[in-house]
């Protein structure tokens, strides 16, 4: 088959670019690996920057967004005990964040894909990219067994941090940057109605802790523990006795407790890639960067790279214009790196860590006494989490 | 002889809280081990926030800073060739910051002191500490052959990182933290009018560089070197060709040559004592505290203890009040720590380093693009640069 742009994997990223190029007059399709119903399943993020959620809502994707998401004016930062509330609405002239689940995202986009008839294969096997760097790249997979080629103009990678798209770009070509966190988070879900309208992220000696929620009748909430961490170690008391001590606060809040329906390990890290681009092939979302998920930022860095990439080729089509897909990557790196640094202030603010000296502990508390008291400390705090404006 | 406080060192620290003691009417006397002529041309700082100003403005010691200090409204950072301007004035609602060199401000302390009778010790040797988690400490000293004992209230250790306050107090009653870092600044006084009106911190891949002033008729230059840096190895020509690959920018600006008539390297070391007081003993200054130069807040700070222990003092011998003195380590620490983070915050992102990973030297030119970029981010470090307002 023939396409003008392949994309490979349909989470966030891709089935976003699909739709996006589609309201373009440009024709894609997607191949992923992975099932739908493992698609519309997989618990991530649940963070959307205004800009993201603007994004959706322009390409006509925010109904059940605009229904069902939770709209958020602030967050608490709580440490010593004492919450302290960073209003991020008054800060940034009126933005705000929508807590709406990933999975939720990618189930509305497969949803509009299936009804604009967007060619989409689920569970392709052997899925392998060929002549990037000429004009003509064409994607070879297998679909239930029978053996597909799609010829194309370009390739989309956006099958995430383990996907092939980036492994298929010769390793002297990237430069890779990285850092490895001495600590992950332990996650669940809890069938307890929030008990608070906004997310607590607490810094405690122990280790930090997370509330947050998923919808008004489910918790979510997340620990600091080992990258290595046995979660048979941790039955549901222990997780809510632990939950207990890293929120006590003299406001006397805290989180409501109810039966524990998932749990899980997520590992932090930051990792950038330099160029996203290879001869055909463009890199998207993950598969080019991860943050720790203590900004919020890994699924809205996705939804921005995608509306750089889709504005490039449409301008490539529509005007033989190349000038944007040749500062793809550029135009991109800036925000990414803009977000690595935010993620990265965020969770080193709040993390307390085996790796710190005293001397940086007592700075991460002086650190967390500034954002709460300055304003202008708490604007750019607040600026970056709802995310900064879009450079287009 | 017998005084309320004995102070050790004729610093900034110790002289000005000699002069804020009689001000309100408390007895002091000055201990210090170097010559009036050392103290007087140790060059070190030269950059007073604006509360420092008001402070020294107050106390009736500015007459000759307001004639001979330059105020400055804004700073220059340069990065990749680019000048970019932070206009604290505007950004802090009007505060500035006024280069005048600390000898100078030693030599206004001296002659205030020398004209109101200030008893004042000069080159005294084997100065001790004793009694001083009684009421009656003393403190001894020989002075040009003499011994001394000087029957006090309060000691007031004002004698610098290493001088012998800190250590008369026993290791195992403080807390140290600390960094040194692995570089140092290689300074120079240069014959040659400053050919710009502001500050240009500059960050380049060789290495931090630094263009400052002392008068209409001297520029002082740093430049990011080596700890242990030798300073035959820095012929004038290697140091002004150095200066001029790291100030290279597109606006066409460099610093105008002369005779260097000074070359010296300066440590960089963040380093904090708690508390700050052991029974009748205060610390104040760097006998407490270190912070690199790159925040320009070592002298500041010390005038800021000071501040807070004049009050303190005078609170206790006019209302018999001692709750001020029991708060003074907390009361001081507070700022102690904002600037000791602000200091390694600007340290860090302006310094090249060999610990740094190649995902961190990101990070810091993302930091960079972004206090230049953002109102808020710009804002902040504006604050701190000026000085945040006093608690009292």
């Amino acid at each position: 088959m023939r396409t003008q742009v392949a994309i490979i994997g349909a989470g966030p990223a891709g089935l976003l670019l699909s739709h996006l190029l589609r309201l373009q007059g440009v024709d894609s399709v997607i191949v992923e690996a992975r099932s739908r119903e493992y698609c519309e399943n997989r618990i991530r993020a649940g963070v959307l920057e205004q800009g993201t959620v603007d994004t959706l809502n322009e390409a006509g994707l925010g109904a059940r967004m605009q229904r069902e998401g939770l709209v958020h004016h602030g967050i608490e930062l709580l440490f010593e005990r004492q919450l302290h509330r960073i209003d991020m609405t008054a800060l940034t002239g009126g933005r705000s964040i929508t807590v709406y689940s990933q999975h939720e995202v990618v189930r509305d986009l497969i949803a509009a894909g299936l009804e604009h008839e967007q060619p989409l294969y689920f569970e392709a096997e052997e899925v392998s990219l060929h002549d990037l760097q000429s004009d003509a790249p064409h994607v070879r997979f297998k679909h239930h067994g029978t053996e597909h080629r799609i010829d194309c103009d370009y390739v989309a990678g956006c099958d995430g941090f383990h996907g092939i798209s980036r492994q298929s770009i010769p390793a002297d070509v990237l430069r890779t940057y990285e850092r490895v966190y001495p600590f992950a988070w332990l996650g669940i879900l809890a069938d307890a109605a929030p008990s608070k309208d906004e997310l607590v992220y607490a810094h405690h000696e122990r280790g930090f802790a997370l509330f947050s929620m998923r919808s008004p009748t489910v918790t979510r909430l997340y620990l600091q523990c080992e990258p290595d961490e046995d979660l048979a170690q941790w039955p549901d008391e222990r997780i809510w006795s632990e939950l207990r001590t890293r929120f006590a606060n003299t406001s006397g809040w805290s989180p409501n407790e109810g039966r524990i329906t998932q749990k899980s390990v997520t590992p932090m890290r930051s990792f950038v890639t330099e160029p996203m681009q290879y001869g055909r092939l463009f890199l998207a979302g993950d598969a080019a960067h991860i943050v720790p998920p203590t900004g919020a930022k890994g699924m809205n860095l996705a939804v921005a790279d995608v509306r750089v990439l889709s504005k490039a080729l449409a301008a490539r089509y529509r005007d033989a214009r190349t000038d944007l897909l040749d500062g793809y990557s550029q135009t991109c790196l800036e925000r990414i790196w803009r977000s690595e640094h935010f993620s990265y202030f965020m969770t080193n603010m709040l993390h307390p860590s085996q790796d710190d000296t005293p001397f940086g502990n007592r700075l991460k508390m002086s650190e967390l006494k500034y954002v709460t008291s300055s304003h202008a400390a708490a604007q750019s705090l607040a600026e970056n989490y709802v995310g900064l404006p879009f450079a287009d």
